[in-house]
């Protein structure tokens, strides 16, 4: 068994993670810590782990977590990550990093957008980032796994193929992203109050919304040009899910059925990719590690939909699927039924 | 006091209007049509109606309600509409349609989209499209107001200035819309279950939504141009309102501060627009006749944000703007404090 | 007009109560009070009264606010109340106060709720509790009103016919209360965030909510008797609206058509009280002061439903009702139409 | 591989059944049948299920299904089922029903509270009441399992054990219920509408759900005693989950601690209970099989709390445990990890 670690287990994701890590066949929890005081058990903080998992959350150093880990789920804020990512590293554990901290590999594109001098700049380049549809020859070597953001994810696998196969104009890309709200975490704030988001749609972060680089920068490696988006995010009154709504134009004419089956082509064998006739929407994705995608014509404006679980495919299911590849295991394990 | 009736009173657009015209200083109901038997009280069709009016719902011919009435909102689904509305022409009262069928004025639009042919042809030129702040020197004399619908009005009202200004291209125009499930009606159908819907994002009629011609009627209308839009409208799980995210192509560098400028001095005088710095929220319009608009630029993408009650500015509420404004009142009047 | 004021103006209590003043005919308001600096306009707090008032919110001490008013609504945390309200009082202002802090008539029964001595104990007797239906009498001279609580309206309201007419027993009544989330207030905690909330019911405070004395001292009154209940708070995933059940123990068989008379009877010419036939819910009641009441037998258990919105009915609105008897004004004023 | 089918599959509750099947590892999905035309792919009918099983739904006679199975689901509607279980039964196969029709014992009591005669009452005695906390000894060797109403089980997991031990009254227990809106099933209704249900809290059928006889036989039968309760269903605007809180008057004063000591000893060993200190809610057991229980003493008054999913532990889940028992399995098989 593979004892795996979660830094930071108060948040969503972590939760999630431990919903799939408790029922996977070859791993087993050994650390999960916290900077509340007590050793709260998980249970505590999450009561929906009650009789899953008995674990205490403790306030441990980082050297203490490689102790006990062969691998660790690192769940910490950005800029707290890239202080502890090194010394797990050191200490022999494998890292995959759910914040954003390793996903840029320029550091100056960072500090742009987060406001902080990077670190640890020279693991930026030896991070593989951690979407394994796109970067699976890369995982199972990997000692550090970039995590990817919701957004990003849901964003460049709708885009990869129309990307790599040079049919859309790479500029001038709008995504309409619309979000659950447990993307916004679990800290409390005015804005993920109940009776703010309750029957209220509306957009924020036009402009600035961090996932904007992240999708730019894979999207225009997968393309080998320079891609570049206009992110809108949105949020819903709904807990889980992501549908992004994208606008690309096309380079050529071409129908809906010959992309579906271009899509049908690039994501072969992918297991958790789902290329459907109908439209997707979050809820048929939601709770599940699976990615829904199809396309219309508006006339002759495409539109591709993308939906996924913000905290499964968008985080810690994707984030078991590196952990199996980088186990050598099968990427379904603990997920799907395979075999 | 004015006698208005109801045809077909059992609908949430019914229902809204109900509650707006019991606190109407100038109007008194009388009388509202169901095809449902045994002259139910209106408040046992819409319980929260209790002890604010006590009719009952009665299937009366055109001829009788033409009888009680000076003005008639007319409430029924499109082509019994264009049935019951010459005949309330005919008996003297002015009428205002919430259907589609006398918003189009080309009947062969109106075969294309809605499948029927337009048994009243002639009316369609002479019918007046209900939005004040675009028709509104031609609402006060009208007979027939065809009232908008809700995405209509939403996307009219976020594009009219820029049209008309000729700061948009007025082809290839994205509008990304996402409505409350109450703009599908309160017939029971699957896909406005509460449990189908609930915790679920998705997009529908890509392509194919009636409202696309309506929106391209009027902004080439005021843009004196063909203007072609991409309309993509989404359900959300929430109850009420619509925002519209609209992506327009600019055709000259711009400021936010400029566009804002632009739509504060076109709806100078509205009362129902506010234009605000802030992104428009759909809750801050709920149960409002308001629209919120505010502009943003996502690096050189221009996106108009636009939002408002489907069920009131974008049915109900502008019905009695319109009525009003046929009375010769203020149009705030029964919905906003003045003077 | 008369002059009134909001003490503490950022919540949703003072929102509702704005959306009300701003369609008062008789008042104005005069001052709008926060701790927060900068002087922000009450519309960048609650963006949904943009258009609809334009005052700023002050930093301002008690003295002042009782130089530009003339009526004062205090929409402080308890303890705080219990400051300012003998300041303003002394400045010659009516105040309508929305705390907890002139409730509870005993100050050891407030002592031992709220864990904090009352220091304006020899008030609490001369007080009026706000509830018209109840002590309408009473309201028109008072210069102290205490506005009730939520829960506590509706379980009075539902049970003061029965109480009165000695028609249950008066001990071991069974409420179970289910309120929408805004009742938890506006600040931000871990239980109020959408993600906690939604897709979430559960119960809370059992056996020590705040509202339990409030409705047993005037049930109390009301019966002459000592009342005591079991009170049990749930929390629902909505925004608006409590419906409470309860289960009282009949004295005597009786049935439900003899009890809707008698609660007929009870409220008669009471305007914002309606005893309906069906079973009330919370949409029916949610932005408008109504309280639905009905009543069900269970084989030989006795059910009695209550409904209302928490945040008008239950506080904001019984305030403006309060207010309106103060000044001589039909207590629908501002709120229905009447006359 | 065990052969097993669903009878009518377009339903929630067959989505529920399916999404544990595919994963379970001993049985293989043979059969699903719809009165639909056309077989339709079951991921047509859920398209969340697409990718996971490819089945075809089709129009088959209970002799073919029992053909093609070792034990079938049966998720048709009461007296549907009474007809086709005979048959199955006949065929050999074994029989979990998820209809109502098998549950109550007495068929008087059936034709009361169903409106129908009984028209296979022999095997009203000989089916077993798939309840595995309660009757897990009987299960193993049943052909004909009466699945239990999602109320029903919250109900009886929540007072078994005070009946059994005779810590309560036998009558007059008031069960104060709130379910999502799933509970209402997929046929479209005005009563399940999102925009009815949305923001709504209300209750209905008091005095005449029929799950009360079913609550009524089995507590009678685990405390050898007639138990009477009074049962008042709610809905709440959720999707997923039941919340009981429950009102039984106590025989002797005894502690919470006392209670949730009663309740460890009663659920030993039984993997889907949790006896918990907090108060449980919905969420925590929304998508498991867990029943998660609690009680609180509000002052004299005991409150039991039990939360289960209504469609898992309430309907498909617990059909798994029966299955699982039935085939000499492990009853976590498929649904938690276990050695």
């Amino acid at each position: 068994m593979t004892r795996v670690s979660i830094l930071g287990a108060t948040g969503y994701t972590a939760l999630e993670l431990l919903k799939i890590l408790v029922q996977h066949p070859h791993v087993t929890v050994s650390a999960l810590t916290t900077r509340q005081d007590g050793n709260p058990k998980i249970s505590s903080i999450h009561p929906s782990l009650t009789g899953l998992i008995d674990l205490r959350c403790e306030n441990l150093t980082t050297e203490q977590v490689g102790e006990r880990s062969d691998l660790v789920f690192c769940a910490l804020p950005h800029t707290a990550s890239m202080e502890a990512v090194p010394q797990l590293l050191d200490a022999g554990c494998r890292v995959v990093d759910l914040s954003a901290d390793y996903r840029l590999t320029d550091p100056g594109v960072y500090e742009q957008w987060y406001g902080h001098v990077h670190t640890d700049p020279t693991r930026l380049r030896t991070a593989v980032y951690g979407l394994p549809e796109i970067y699976g020859d890369q995982i199972p070597s990997a000692d550090l796994i970039a995590n990817p953001g919701c957004y990003t994810s849901t964003s460049i696998l709708a885009l990869a193929p129309l990307i790599q196969h040079g049919l859309i104009e790479s500029d001038g890309i709008v995504i309409d992203a619309k979000s659950g709200i447990s993307g916004a975490g679990r800290t409390p704030k005015l804005s993920n109050l109940f009776s703010e988001c309750n029957e209220s749609v509306t957009a924020y972060s036009i402009g600035s919304h961090r996932h904007t680089p992240e999708i730019e920068q894979v999207l225009s490696d997968v393309g080998n040009c320079k891609v570049q988006v206009a992110f809108n995010p949105h949020l819903m009154p709904m807990d889980r899910g992501i549908l992004c709504s994208i606008y690309p134009r096309l380079k050529n004419s071409v129908t809906a059925e010959d992309l579906l089956a271009v899509y049908r082509t690039f994501y072969a064998g992918q297991p958790f990719m789902r290329i459907v006739d109908h439209i997707p929407n979050t809820k048929d994705v939601a709770h599940t590690n699976f990615c829904d995608i199809s396309v219309r014509m508006n006339r002759s404006q495409l539109v591709v939909f993308a939906a996924l679980d913000n905290l499964i495919k968008g985080a810690s299911g994707v984030a078991v699927q590196n952990m199996n590849l980088m186990l050598g295991l099968d990427q379904r394990t603990g997920m799907l039924p395979h075999k």
